[in-house]
């Protein structure tokens, strides 16, 4: 696991460096920003992936931090598409337990429930329990503090909410069942970006996306690089090329630092075996 | 491409067999169906994808038919994690071109719309899109055609649906603007479930999920497999394995018949290598 006081006194060299979140006060991220960074963080927050991105590549933070794999969801590939987007790096990992409560406004009980507000992993993270309801209505809403928040000014017994402790406590909400993911082993691993490449002594893992030319064992011959180098690779994602369908891109994670000769070489080949390759980032594993 | 009334002549083989769709009437699934069944098929629908499972695993359809990816947005993991849980297999499938319209009650004007109604899918689709009109509400609901119902329902000229025209015509509504899918070449492929493993002369793609032992080095020797028997990969997509944070299983199409010597031998040493494999069907396919 990581050494959240070490990944802090890194980050922040001046002290000062502001820091964009994913969300609102109270969500998930907000939680992994403050793990992250310490409760006197100067941070501001965006309410979409996308302007998170754009207020990083702008300059107005320093950095940025976003969810970008649920351990029972798989990968958030809106994320990944944008790393693939945006000029920019991961600098950083963190990994929150993510518990899920069912939160509705004072005096709401189970059976007034009528609406249920969260974000898409949200939902599809307390599937099972949803569906011991399954005359609830359910909305895909903007992400879990904003659920908490819209479910407090609706002032209404029949819409709930499901999102962190924090987000019912920051709008004053009751938690009316927990936890109610189907998985109790359920974490999120966020990322830190920056629009430099910050590799440190103690980065451990390495994150590329790339490209494949559309012929026969292509991608077999990337992930052969890997291996015979002896890097071991710890997560591939596929995702679509806009344009061209049923060409995919690769997001690929393995284990090594930049400076390591193996790690240069297999970088070195792989880059020579891609139509496309971007390098983004070596950062300390917190897995 | 396929040539639908061969699979169908395949599949149809009493002329009488029950067939359920995802979704409802006006759905792209619906329209998959149709495609693949002809507008005399027996056929009905189910609104959730584990219940076209559902039915299917109990016996009182032959066929399911729903979506398994799209080729702009990615694979539909819900769909690929039911394919691992229930005991069936991918018998054919079809690609649907889709070209999604903004569609409201008569009246309805772009300036008057405040919330969207969608499948997560549609709203993905149609990003570049809803980001023009940051001001509307946008809601999940759960399919295209049951989001054009609602807006019909609800009478109102401040919601709109995205969805297909065969919805718009199905439910009497007006179509705002079309297309406004931000990826004009944009198709998804529908998959025929079945409970029987059926694999027909003609088949030439093979679906295959496993798990693989957290050990480094485990994907690259399934993959190597594949490879050194002269078959063609055409897709792999991640999943994560509930319970074990930061495990995955793999979910793997490659060309191949299942009569072939190559096809048998690889199946048989990727088995060997895999904590856990299942056949998911040898199929022709159509992309």
């Amino acid at each position: 696991m990581i050494n959240e006081l070490e990944l802090r006194k890194q980050l922040l060299k001046m002290g000062n460096e502001k820091i964009a979140y994913f969300g609102v006060p109270g969500s998930y991220s907000h939680e992994a920003m403050l793990n992250i960074f310490g409760e006197e963080a100067d941070a501001i927050y965006r309410e979409s992936f996308e302007e998170v991105f754009k207020v990083l590549v702008e300059g107005k933070v320093k950095y940025g931090v976003l969810p970008i794999e649920n351990s029972s969801t798989g990968g958030i590939t809106d994320v990944m598409d944008l790393l693939k987007k945006y000029d920019c790096y991961v600098v950083g990992e963190k990994c929150i337990a993510i518990n899920h409560c069912l939160m509705g406004i004072d005096g709401a009980k189970l059976e007034d429930i009528e609406e249920v507000y969260s974000h898409t992993q949200g939902l599809l993270q307390c599937k099972e329990f949803l569906e011991q309801h399954k005359q609830w209505k359910l909305f895909d809403y903007y992400n879990t503090a904003k659920s908490a928040e819209y479910v407090k000014s609706s002032n209404s017994i029949h819409k709930a909410a499901i999102g962190g402790k924090a987000a019912a406590k920051l709008y004053g909400l009751n938690i009316i069942k927990q936890p109610i993911n189907s998985n109790k082993e359920n974490y999120t691993r966020f990322i830190i970006i920056s629009k430099e490449l910050m590799s440190f002594e103690n980065s451990d893992k390495i994150s590329i996306i790339l490209n494949l030319p559309h012929v026969s064992g292509s991608l077999y011959n990337v992930i052969k690089v890997i291996y015979e180098n002896n890097l071991n690779m710890m997560m591939i994602e596929s995702r679509p090329i806009m344009g061209m369908p049923w060409e995919y891109s690769f997001y690929i994670d393995f284990e090594g630092n930049l400076k390591e000769e193996r790690v240069k070489k297999a970088i070195d080949i792989i880059k020579e075996k891609s139509a496309d390759f971007r390098l983004v980032g070596n950062y300390k594993k917190d897995m």
